[in-house]
């Protein structure tokens, strides 16, 4: 099989629906990753003329960490990696492979068989043991899926595996997203340059989804698998899990890492401040990807929170406003409808006092001390909300609890992607 | 004055929208309450040409109970309720005084000197205390009150007091309801017939709103405060806090209940069976009318959980369910996804297991045991939701908490309504 399917993929992965009006203006050039190749294909799980199956091969040597959704009801591809995670060696090389259009979640035990079976076929194909194999699946739930369409196509797919293919695998994994999500960024590690990579999917990020987001990143830096654990946890916690209230509960939701430690470093056995801290570009990176591509959005809004009497109540004022359906319309709606921010602060569940909230659109003082602010005009505020980048910032003067969110706007064009979502 | 505001109000109160497709045919007779008066009156808080400010008078020999928001950020006018609420006596009569078109909340030291403005000059107009005088105000937060506008009226709007003005009293309580919202039964206490009457506002029912919802309901039952003030709030939970996840977390919720005493009925002291199951039917009646005007709504939805854990468990799904974005727009679509009421069990917090998971769209069963249903066809689950009114019945398999929810759908014109409410 030649490399025909990527070429397909760049031509027409992705929604029906018009790119994003926030979406950056091109893939970004993903270096490769020693140690890492890729390959997508076109096998038809649901999508017709586009690339639907991602593979991932990761040498042997590398380490590889974990997060994922804590739905009650997650999806036969989350459990399966979890049992998997706890238990791998650095002996053998790992396999990723993910598909598009249907999630296998509630599916019962023929779900369970059809991971095996995509596992095995992988396995085979790139002579790992299966138990070094992590799938993903994302899309539709409760439908079976036909696994036969990708264990028969995984052979030849692996045939066209390449270190450059980074594009046709994040498209391969897109479903209602709009553009591919790539990112990377390098730091030094005793003098030696590494390099960070990862792509990701995610579209529903208005509200809970069904296979809401999924992400994979790779470094070539030699990390140890707790060490990697750890900042990959860390860093999820400022991304991913700050870009929608309800992502962590969603079926699916994965995002798996993987170090080949093809860098020459001293291997890291403990958190390193300047790789953290470029892990968490990488995912914040990505996590603003997935909210500019927000189904129907049409503003990028960062929500954040000071002064909160703990940072958990931070995050409930900050996930209240950002998920609030009367905000999320007013800012479609280019309304500084501010109220309604004072409404989200109050049913949050947080302490909050209205004498000693301060709330700025921007730079633009909307209230303080209990009142609209003396200086404010609905014109200030009106002319703010004409932005397609936005602030709310909320100071509840209270404490030194803080917490920083990312959102989008709620238009016509949600409610049109997900009433006909299926059809 | 003569009664020209009330025949204004009917012709013209509530939304620019048009009538809910779920509204019922005609408002209902309600019969008059004795001891019990309204008048309606058109100042111009906000809305022009149409009644925008509702007056009670409860004779003397009455008592009182209310339930309220229990937002942080609740409005001047709750607190102002809930402060005198607990030293209220039989010896004097009550009033209540309710304005749309303007929450007065999050309006500082003023919004409070605005209530007292109302309170009192309600208190002269009727000869009561202004200890006794119950306020709400419903609308837009943040702006001044121009309580001025209402003071002025309130003496001629009293003139107009009548037993019969139940219509032009609900409908001067609208925001953007599409329709006014009355409700009445009747049940027999020791051979003496009593009635229940009520009317309510509420029509940003799918989210929380600045001003979700009030309720106002009148007996002629003589009752104990004690006792009216239990069955009110037991009858409170099964119905305006059954319909809408954070309706009792909006800043002006409110639901005040007078009982006159003259219908001779022997007093209650404690919670009666047969008032109790009444009165619920009338605080259902009017929560469902609500939902019914959702905004946007096309589509009466009943969220009915069993076999939970727990109570607490089922009402976490049940609300859940009712909650999602992405399932009220598969139900506005028309789409039997079933699946995002798999995830919406999955993100609730409650316990739940794949294997024991029962779903049924009515009498149509879609899935159980871990997997679509056998005799589940897309042409029965499509062919449902169809109709206008859908019960989505969950058994979770593990216990026998119960909770039952109503909402509605998430349709364009929800989008419509909110993302332009100010201009």
């Amino acid at each position: 099989m030649s490399d025909t399917p990527s070429k397909v993929a760049v031509a027409t992965g992705g929604s029906k629906y018009a790119r994003s009006p926030l979406a950056p203006e091109t893939f970004p050039d993903l270096p490769p990753i020693d140690g890492v190749r890729f390959a997508a294909g076109a096998v038809g799980v649901k999508y017709k003329n586009r690339v639907d199956v991602m593979l991932a091969e990761i040498a042997a040597g590398a380490t590889m960490a974990g997060v994922f959704t804590r739905s009650a009801t997650r999806s036969a591809a989350v459990l399966d990696c979890q049992a998997k995670l706890p238990n791998i060696s650095s002996d053998a090389g790992f396999a990723i492979v993910v598909n598009s259009g249907n999630a296998n979640t509630f599916t019962g035990k023929r779900g369970v068989t059809d991971v095996e079976l995509i596992s095995k076929a992988a396995a085979e194909a790139l002579g790992l043991p299966a138990t070094h194999v992590f799938t993903s699946s994302t899309g539709v739930i409760g439908e079976p899926l036909p696994a036969h369409k990708i264990t028969d196509a995984l052979p030849s797919i692996a045939e066209t595996l390449s270190a450059e293919s980074t594009e046709p695998a994040a498209r391969a994994i897109m479903t209602t997203d709009t553009f591919p999500k790539g990112a990377v960024a390098t730091c030094e590690l005793d003098g030696k340059t590494v390099t960070i990579m990862g792509f990701a999917k995610g579209s529903g990020m208005i509200a809970p989804d069904m296979a809401t987001m999924l992400g994979y990143i790779f470094t070539d830096a030699a990390i140890s698998q707790g060490a990697l654990q750890q900042m990959l946890s860390a860093a999820n916690e400022v991304s991913f899990n700050a870009v929608t209230v309800d992502s962590d509960t969603s079926t699916s939701d994965t995002v798996l890492m993987a170090a080949t430690g093809r860098a020459g470093n001293t291997p890291l056995t403990a958190p390193d401040a300047a790789f953290q801290a470029a892990l968490q570009g990488v995912m914040q990176d990505l996590a603003h990807q997935i909210v500019r591509d927000g189904e129907g959005a049409t503003k990028f809004v960062e929500v954040r929170v000071t002064g909160a009497a703990s940072d958990d109540d931070a995050r409930k004022v900050a996930r209240s406003i950002a998920n609030s359906p009367l905000v999320k319309t007013a800012i479609a709606g280019e309304d500084p409808n501010w109220g309604r921010i004072v409404m989200a602060v109050g049913k949050s569940g947080a302490q909050a006092d209205r004498d000693t909230l301060t709330i700025r659109f921007g730079d633009v003082l909307v209230a303080e001390k209990g009142w609209r602010a003396e200086s404010y005009t609905e014109e200030a505020g009106a002319s703010y909300m004409k932005k397609p980048e936005l602030l709310i910032d909320v100071d509840l003067g209270l404490g030194s609890g803080t917490s920083t969110v990312w959102t989008c706007d709620l238009t016509h064009g949600y409610i049109q992607i997900n009433a006909d979502y299926r059809s």
